[in-house]
């Protein structure tokens, strides 16, 4: 059979990998695409001495890939959201098939660049933004196609896992592993995007379009890091039988969609709460299946890569039509469901209240609690710390609206026993 | 769009839930789909109360709905090797495209049926085959193409994990759970085909055919059941840091593929070693990707029938061509690796033997092991149980070729000290 042409363009991580791994696996991909994938062009800033072009076309201007007639199939692995954009909207309009790893372009971009490769009658792939390796966007799009999909959770920023984890495993402080994570390249040296959550936010809009038939709507995403995370809270937390993990969390509720992003108290006992380190896991729950869990690697040069060719081996096995998936899950037109505001959230809480040790302290923050609707799944009185009279008291609710938490704590932080802001962690028990 | 015309066969637990989670999810399948997928006939000895038939045609011949005209998609929900083969193959023969959930017919005819089925450019899908809700075949054959896959490994029987679990948590009998799974419906009035191993040996084969691109060859599994588990073996594994899990692995040597089913010690923190219960798992390791793991129900009504009908959207949504994807994940002819005999496994062991407590014992052990190129990891001696004078010895090995290991036990089995057959369970390490 003919082959199919692939051009990629950018030379990074994951470009490199890319190209690597279609080299080394050149006959096995082709005995399992029907017919064989060639690359044919790259571009990039400069030559990677870890690809070895010979052979290949290779282009300093990207652009020069989007119009190459020979062609089939572009590969958008330069990152951002501008260039990339124009690229990959240069691509489509040169009827070419496309295929992303930039969750940050999908996800901001993705309404506009879907439509015009609709309109092309085109496909835009993207397994690589989410996830990385673990094929997640295939498994919610297709093999759970059956399903109403009721919630996505998962564990989709590697960086932030690794930093939890060392934070609980070694009982180290946030900025000592994150100094550690840069140096080992876990971490950006700007780590913003992964430490405040963005990252994840980008990939949980993804995610929830997919599962929900909503469109992209990453400004809707609530999103809170764990630049605040003390090993004090992973400490209590763990006592009580929960591990803190920074989820991005998306659930269809009567009411809307919720889209949020937060460190989170699961209970040890779920599996999710057991994916330590840079992995990444999405649990997934359907009306017919249950809940599903998918794991793996979330970044990495190959694993990266995994999930581009994998899209481009989908796409070369049926280049002559266009795509039979819908590029977000659903065809026809998307449902908008309202997207709920954090006050709307229902969730359980973890609150840490530092109290001066007086009588009758307890009785009141049980008492403001009840009045505003909180029921209490466990209290435990911690010691003081030697350096401190404040008594740390450690709360678990039970689900409540989280405009009711704002009321209480409020009315707590004004008690004059109560001196210091409320440290207080979203809980969810989850079902798989 | 035209609609997809679905006839079922069976109307049985897979059946019915198939039946009314295409009726329920009607719109959103639709959606998915892109075309409205309409079961149109439905054939069973009986009708069963859970389904409402109203406006569908029923059939007690299950062969008048491979002979519908109507009928694009026939699902084949009946069970057994021998009429449920006639059926598929007269589906094939009248160009329907078939779906079924029959582990034991792809097992052991699937070569021919795909073979009748590419002639005809039909699709014969078979998801829900193994591991009930996962969609682990799509996973392997299309998330993972990339790679060059090393090994698979997982818990695909629920009723042996049930039972392993319990001895476990509860310390119970295997005969005390397996009755007890047996009340709950977790094991059938004959669990042969569970605790034997035999459910679990057509699953793998399916795996291994499409993770290495060999033929299925059900007849060379290797297969040990998990009815001579003992709940002292349990304990002790747990106390030197392992689970003991009833898994299918298969794995590609430099000499060829091993193929096995058995109790297998795995660390206890390997994130497998903590699916409990009847759920399911499995964990493929690629070149490119590294470790990933697929999780959720591994059979019951509607967690198998979101995998039947993934199978019946995949072919919907691309109905009027041939298969896309060659049925067992390769085109082109399939390599036929050597299956190798279980005494080329290369595999650690937990070996309990039980020793008279005298002078120089463990010593003897010691030095056969070594006389057979044997090294030890771990040494457990044992309190002798109250009602017997011989002292259980645990050992933990490392990878050793399964034949020096079965001369090593011929050897210590032959010493008048060791008077009772040792026990031997094999052991993973896995990577993740």
């Amino acid at each position: 059979m003919k082959p199919v042409n692939v051009g990629i363009c950018g030379l990074g991580t994951v470009g490199a990998g890319t190209f690597n791994v279609l080299q080394r696996n050149l006959d096995d991909i082709a005995r399992r695409a029907g017919r064989p994938v060639k690359i044919t062009h790259v571009s990039a800033r400069e030559v990677n001495s870890e690809c070895d072009l010979t052979g290949i076309k290779f282009s300093n201007d990207i652009f020069e890939v989007a119009k190459d007639p020979e062609v089939n199939i572009l590969v958008e692995l330069i990152g951002g959201t501008t260039v990339a954009k124009e690229l990959v909207l240069a691509a489509i309009e040169n009827n070419k098939d496309v295929v992303t790893a930039n969750k940050a372009l999908i996800a901001t971009h993705g309404n506009e660049i879907f439509e015009a490769a609709e309109a092309k009658d085109v496909v835009v792939a993207y397994e690589a933004a989410v996830a990385g390796g673990i094929p997640i966007i295939k498994a919610i799009r297709e093999g759970l196609v059956a399903n109403k999909i009721s919630s996505v959770v998962g564990i989709i920023n590697g960086t932030t896992n690794y930093i939890l984890t060392e934070m609980s495993e070694k009982g180290r402080d946030f900025a000592d592993v994150l100094k550690e994570a840069q140096e080992l390249g876990y971490a950006e040296a700007d780590p913003t995007f992964d430490v405040e959550g963005i990252d994840a936010a980008h990939k949980l809009t993804i995610l929830a379009a997919n599962a929900f038939g909503v469109p992209l709507q990453f400004d809707k995403v609530f999103t809170e890091g764990i630049t605040n995370m003390t090993t004090a809270d992973v400490k209590h937390a763990e006592e009580l039988g929960y591990r803190i993990k920074h989820l991005g969390i998306t659930r269809r509720t009567a009411e809307g969609v919720e889209l949020r992003v937060h460190p989170t108290l699961i209970p040890e006992k779920r599996l999710i709460a057991n994916v330590d380190g840079v992995l990444n896991a999405v649990l997934v729950m359907g009306d017919a299946v249950g809940p599903t869990m998918y794991y793996g690697a979330g970044a990495g040069s190959e694993a990266t890569a995994s999930a581009v060719i994998a899209d481009i081996v989908d796409i070369a096995r049926d280049i002559d039509s266009p795509g039979l998936v819908p590029h977000l899950g659903f065809s026809v037109e998307t449902k908008n469901l309202p997207v709920l505001n954090a006050d709307d959230f229902t969730t359980s809480y973890y609150l840490r209240i530092s109290v001066k040790d007086e009588v009758g302290q307890m009785a009141k923050i049980a008492e403001t609690l009840s009045l505003n609707g909180i029921n209490m799944e466990a209290i435990l009185q911690k010691e003081a710390p030697e350096d401190d009279d404040l008594v740390p008291v450690i709360i678990l609710t039970q689900p409540v609206k989280e405009k009711a938490m704002n009321a209480a704590i409020k009315t707590l932080e004004a008690l004059p026993s109560v001196p210091e802001k409320i440290v207080r962690i979203r809980t969810e028990r989850l079902d798989g």
